[in-house]
């Protein structure tokens, strides 16, 4: 068992602009203009699909060599289908992705046989495509109000 | 019915280091040194805790009105349990997060009762969050191999 707690933070700052930050490093995360933000970074969900497509890469570059595959090259483009009547209220679909696909792009002299068993390996070993792909425990959120009305 | 489809795309450079892009915003996204990256950025499971709290803190402007909620400042701290012994193939442990729990930091008048049925609606309709807390289908992905061995 080695299991480590990573931590972020998240600060609602003017209209849905949001500054995030972890371990020092920072990110603005907006809606774009047709969604009510000023467009001034990703969207939660496309920063939850780069966020898949990074460790799908690194779990691949982890991987690699196991699997004999010379990567020259790996990018790979990620696809989320999500309902925005859901969390906007309209209807009763759910709030979040019901599908996400993903097109592989691998410059390598390894054998197709051998890039398809990888490409699996990657798929089944990304601890971001398990959190989507599986259900992870959310707990509900401890509240603390400053300056409430008692 | 609103289905959109979402997208990144994630390219990887150096090592574990990955440039990814939605929408014209790049986001570097790279591992901790003593995980073997070079720290230029969020790893890419802090990535996915920073929009759960960006999505949260998003969704909470979204619904202040509607909950007579006067948010005067919103902020939320992530934190999500993994086991790295998963992905890195040492155990039998999940990939992907186990646990997920948030603390919320709320400047507000508003009564204690109205803010709890406010943070619950939230975490109930949060895109991230629930793409988290239950199945998203992820579609095993088209390869696309250049210069294979045929």
């Amino acid at each position: 068992m080695a299991i480590q707690t990573f931590k972020a933070n998240a600060s609602l700052k003017d209209n849905v602009l949001v500054e995030t930050e972890a371990r020092g490093h920072k990110l603005i995360i907006d809606e774009p203009k047709n969604l009510g933000g000023s467009d001034k970074g990703m969207s939660p969900i496309e920063v939850v699909l780069a966020g898949l497509g990074a460790c799908q890469s690194i779990v691949a570059r982890l991987y690699a060599d196991k699997f004999e595959i010379n990567l020259k090259d790996f990018s790979v483009d990620v696809e989320g289908e999500l309902d925005t009547d859901g969390f906007l209220g309209k209807s009763n679909a759910r709030p979040g992705f019901s599908t996400i696909r993903y097109t592989y792009n691998i410059e390598t002299d390894a054998s197709e046989k051998n890039v398809d068993a990888f490409i699996k390996h990657v798929e089944q070993n990304c601890p971001v495509g398990d959190s989507l792909a599986n259900e992870v425990n959310l707990i509900p959120g401890k509240i603390i109000i400053k300056n409430p009305v008692k």
